[in-house]
């Protein structure tokens, strides 16, 4: 078997070092980092992943997208995809910002407590990048959802992005910003906002009869959630679950390090949102 | 014996993707890469090759230089080589777009079906830094060549470079462009010219009598050479012998690979196309 | 354990060759090389080294800091600690522009043959960051220091700050320029000067007669100290002990490639100047 090579195409001037060190944890033999990528650029460096090695040993080769901007991110996923052709592509992974297993990992430690085709869910922050797959990997395990921000608009448009990838999602829209009330009762809430803003208060959230779990993903105080520490890890309090950013990042390190060693065990893997969650679910059922 | 060690010079921003690969797959154990590389900058990149390990040891450091401009790695290479003094030096290689493997690659093809002592052979895009390196690799192999340019005085300008080089060598300029044809009988014809360009159709071949091989070094339609396909490895037809770009790259591969593992065998080699060739002729000999 | 990984910080366009080469022989795993790294982008480096591996893992992780300009790998090495909280660090180790461990060398080539308790020292070329750290390093093993500059002012500066870093050093400034003759008798004179510019001509040492160690770390002619070869390592002329620059070479290579070991023993060292002079006390002892 050749050496493990992982192209790591980051588009911000440093390629993550986090990102580096999981993949060598992950059993990486060879990083080739590259910062600073742009779309135009791509297709350079992927031309050298797939024309070295012959198809058959082309697992042996795999991509990982990473940086700050996930739509960054995304564009350079579409390039290198665009790339491929027949056998000659390698497996790819994108997790800029650490979006997918970020999300992965919050509906996982939820899924531990709830049943999602019997779930309420209300998602937080939910027109970003994590948001938005929060919500996506809820919808794909049955979940109902409401997705909201402060602009109903945008919300809505999240939505239709959404049922575009998962059709038949049970996605609703809804406006929520500073001096509102949840009007609805939640079985789960999860909260995906900037670092260091509150989305909710305990007085926002009013009377939740039924509410069982809340993960917040933010690290940074103030919590996104009041009332949620980030090393909560399932810690309970008046039969409320709890999960904060740290808490649930056991279980995305998990997720990371186990998707880039399955990478290598096909050329023809692409890693996104679902796949990525996916592999999560298989780790929770070993 | 000391970790191999290749210094991976390129003089584009993003240090070649395909050069690592190879040279992971050639048995360099550590990649230090660098792009963007300034002429100026040379120097103390080379230093820190040079002066940290003893003279028996910098047999396991090697220095690597790439980048699309042939010219540019020309530069590196000459900064490259002046740093060094007495022991204090390691092996080199210069293949920057691939030209010194191309080269050598095609020549050796065309060399399984022809003696080049009695071979008549035509260059086209003889200017470019590819099509200079075929018509070198031909000349010291003793075959003929004319080397073809749209303009006589540029391709003139070659002929004299390559005879300083090779002294003796019988090679000369010839005018050549769109609406030409052929006025003189090849056994060889090589196109070397730019992507997607065609250099030359059946119709301006007319009545070559005894032309054995075409190799066309151009992957992307249409070919240099009208009836070439980029996949043609030795293919017959009508006794003509076909190679194309993607045929001559699977020799091109193994020499480059070879290359790279031979630079670890002593600290006093400078690989460039003569020295490359010299290696591809070894390897047919096997 | 781990595979041990080495984040290169490096404030040069092009991380050092150098400090990359000795890392690898000094048995690091994976390399994780900077270039260009501004302060304020620290902190999300050293997040990825920080939060990928656990508190037990840490020690196989650990940060290197390079450069030319010293002043600034020190604003890098402080960001870096900075970030560190509780567990949650790596070893770390400053040796922007080879300082360190070159006057912990030079240091240590003196004391083979001197008693620092009773030494009279002088450090040419004090104020620049060699020099200073040559100063800190001799006090520290109780040896009297002038430090001189052609500016009294700055000598005084270089003399505050090292008392404010070594409380008690006997360390007194001198201003000595072109023209200037020695007064005082020494028993060691360090040169710490730009690379090719004499410090001090034999004519302006005038006469010592306790005069029995010179090192001058400038490999560029002419010498700093007129009379010394840059080879020389202990050479002995008139019972006058000689060190050049690469003669002190040999010594500093060997503690910069032990520091580099050692960095991966705990995740709780810095190694600054003092702690790279320690240990090269240690390996002199061994």
């Amino acid at each position: 078997m050749k050496p493990k090579i992982l192209l790591q195409l980051d588009a911000d001037k440093h390629p993550s070092a986090f990102d580096a060190v999981v993949a060598i944890d992950a059993g990486v033999d060879h990083l080739l980092s590259h910062g600073a990528v742009e779309p135009e650029e791509v297709e350079s460096l992927v031309h050298g992943a797939i024309f070295t090695r012959g198809p058959s040993d082309l697992k042996s080769t795999a991509i990982f997208i990473g940086g700050h901007s996930v739509a960054r991110g995304e564009e350079l996923l579409a390039n290198v995809t665009k790339t491929f052709f027949g056998p000659m592509r390698t497996s790819v992974m994108l997790d800029s910002n650490g979006a997918n297993t970020t999300a992965a990992a919050a509906v996982i430690a939820a899924g531990r407590h709830l049943d999602f085709e019997h779930t309420r869910s209300l998602v937080l922050g939910g027109t970003g990048p994590v948001g938005q797959r929060v919500a996506l990997l809820l919808a794909r395990q049955g979940a109902k959802v409401e997705l909201a921000s402060r602009s109903v608009d945008r919300a809505a448009d999240a939505c239709a992005a959404l049922v575009a990838k998962q059709q038949g999602a049970a996605v609703e829209p809804l406006a929520f910003g500073p001096g509102a009330k949840l009007e609805a009762q939640y079985d789960l809430i999860v909260a995906a906002g900037a670092a260091g803003a509150q989305l909710i208060s305990k007085e926002q959230l009013g009377a939740q009869n039924y509410l069982h779990v809340v993960v917040d993903l933010n690290a940074v105080p103030p919590a996104g959630i009041e009332g949620i520490d980030p090393m909560d890890a399932g810690r309970e309090e008046s039969s409320l679950v709890h999960y904060g950013a740290i808490g649930v990042g056991g279980i995305k390190m998990k997720i990371h390090k186990a998707a880039i060693a399955r990478l290598f065990e096909s050329n023809d893997q692409v890693f996104d949102a679902a796949e990525i969650h996916d592999l999560g679910l298989r780790l929770e059922a070993e």
